[in-house]
């Protein structure tokens, strides 16, 4: 018999992925210059020279047998080794090649860690507004996805996260920079979550992981800094890809990094193999793998990200719509005027604007625009934007 | 809490890695050239030049953003219309492009159908000898694998399938060309397989369905044909993987194919969708699925595996080993001398010849040799074998 939920998953979910179709077929009949889809977070800008060149040599200088040859399914030896170097000397946390899983981007990380840390009817508490695929997530490994809200600058309610840790709650997710409000968690934020998660791990008698989901790290504007926050909480998984750093989406390559200090560290790192091998991987791309190898640190030229982030903010602001200033990612949350983020964005879409409902984030009331698009489709969709502002009276 | 058995998968089942290891490792105190190393099922034939110079052009000719930029979830649409065409046009079932699934090679396709087709408590059926993770897949989906021994030629023993159905049968797994014993299944075996289970589905009152494995299908030798299972039965899933095909093991490239005809196929299809999202992935490389988009029958030079095969077989027959010829794949299954196929690999081991036991595969009593190496391996490996022989007294 055909699981239900699989048919429903199936059937489901695909918001993101609906709108952008809709917005493909609407550039058929108006022209693509005057539909101005913000729908998907897909990055726009040219991987970094160094990574195509590396990409160039390795298919010159490697036999084509050996370049698309299996890898194990931890990873190449090599690779591993230097990216726990890369973290250790970056970060300061004292990685091995052993504590590293590469993995197909952060999407099949986080499917494999949360199948390694969670058993049947625990919860996943996760620091609103989320990705929505966590939920699922979580839901195939057993447990329930929990909602934490947030503060009105979208950082930390810890009277929230304090209300809903119970002695069922193994895991928390956190990401940041966050997709989709442009958040940076703060290092006292970090801290303080820290202290909370140690405090109740000691009074229920068993571990609270942190799995910290960080494909934007590099993304980040001005002199803001991400914590790591492996390096403030010992039971840190931490996800990472290479998707945005280097424009990669379509390769699925990233790591899973299991903290030395973890409790269980053994156990974890045995249950991250035997998930990976029960969702049907095998091994990550050898030839991503060595390129990304040589690229760990190098990042596309983000300049281009946070001029679109500065004219979204900025001209929306000035019509009169609320949102909060976003620090990292490629998105702006914007707050519906009436607090109807699904009526908003059903408005916005009568003006060739697509946005996608803050609901598909656990946030309704507001709407995600992903600014990883060219420059001149912001500029030209302003005037939809005044005429939307004029609409709700702003 | 960690689940226990993902500990379990991660710690164990990596006997073939393992050997592998052992082979590195006994490669530098030896020299590699002494030690015959037949454990891997990973091509060694060159990709075919159509392939090399499509990915060629594909990076001159398209720009780095579209080329590594995300896929559809089930591949993209001119990729599976051209792998629905290339199916009906070479076996005559109509394929349309929504019955196609692109995934990350055969063990992705197995993990997100096995999941789509089980529930709870349901058993999956496989003609052993059976490539070991098909159970992991299975239980992971909650089911449970029943092995069906098969005849002394590795053809399908009927009664022994039909005494195994029940209701709770709910998958047939079928792989061939096979891994590990080279057998090729017979359009006559398929045809009284087809029987049976409409028989027996008639009979429960449910479908059951055949999930054919088949990364193999075009490595066969002389005039054998590979019956192609859907065509004979319509309740069939194909998965495909260009891993063996376009000797491409680590890029992670194949499909599956739900028969236009299959009994609830638009669940099956959604349920597809649904596992593929749970299991953590998003898409398979646009990169490669447009370069295998173009490479549909084209496949490597099988002569120097035909090579190896032939001089494989002849000199261990001739040595006295019991051992089936194989018509398809790159394995010669030989039966242990004195049906103790531990003992068998052991003793082959201490002459530095490593092969993998056959109760990995649900067939105790034999050993896989993996022929996909140089020819001069096997020349080498000669002695050694004629050394083992005559301590078995063959």
């Amino acid at each position: 018999m055909i699981p239900n939920k699989y048919i429903t998953w199936g059937n489901s979910g695909a918001i993101i992925r609906e709108l952008a179709a809709y917005g493909a077929q609407r550039a058929k009949a108006v022209g693509p210059e005057n539909v101005y889809d913000f729908t998907i977070g897909s990055p726009s800008i040219e991987p970094p020279k160094k990574f195509l060149d590396t990409v160039d040599e390795l298919m010159k200088t490697v036999s084509p047998i050996e370049l698309h040859t299996y890898a194990p399914a931890a990873g190449l030896e090599s690779v591993r080794k230097a990216v726990a170097g890369y973290l250790a000397d970056s970060f300061g946390v004292e990685y091995s090649p052993d504590d590293i899983y590469m993995t197909h981007g952060a999407s099949s990380a986080l499917a494999i860690i949360l199948a390694a840390l969670l058993s049947e009817g625990e919860d996943a508490l996760v620091l609103a507004p989320y990705f929505p695929e966590y939920k699922i997530y979580v839901e195939q490994a057993g447990g329930r996805l929990i909602e934490v809200p947030c503060d009105a600058d979208f950082q930390t309610d810890l009277d929230a996260l304090e209300k809903r840790l119970t002695p069922k709650t193994s895991v928390l997710i956190i990401n940041s920079p966050n997709n989709p409000s442009g958040a940076v968690l703060s290092e006292s934020s970090v801290k303080a979550i820290s202290e909370l998660l140690n405090r109740k791990a000691a009074e229920y008698g068993h571990p609270i992981y942190i799995v910290a989901d960080e494909p934007y790290r590099e993304l980040v504007y001005g002199d803001i800094e991400v914590p790591f926050i492996p390096a403030f909480y010992d039971n840190t998984i931490y996800c990472y890809s290479f998707s945005k750093s280097l424009s990669l989406p379509g390769e699925r390559i990233g790591y899973l990094a299991v903290s030395p200090k973890a409790e269980a560290h053994d156990d974890i790192r045995a249950a991250v193999n035997g998930a990976g091998r029960a969702l049907g991987y095998v091994c990550v791309s050898t030839m991503f793998q060595l390129a990304a190898a040589q690229c760990l640190g190098v990042t596309v030229d983000i300049s281009k990200y946070d001029n679109n982030r500065l004219l979204a903010y900025t001209s929306l602001k000035d019509m009169g719509f609320a949102c909060v200033k976003p620090d990292g990612a490629f998105y702006l949350f914007i707050k519906a005027p009436d607090g109807d983020s699904q009526g908003f964005c059903r408005k916005a879409m009568e003006k060739d604007i697509l946005l996608v409902p803050g609901d598909a984030f656990g946030c309704p009331g507001y709407a995600r625009l992903a600014y990883c698009v060219s420059n001149e489709r912001i500029r030209r969709s302003l005037p939809a934007f005044k005429t939307l502002a004029e609409e709700y009276g702003l």
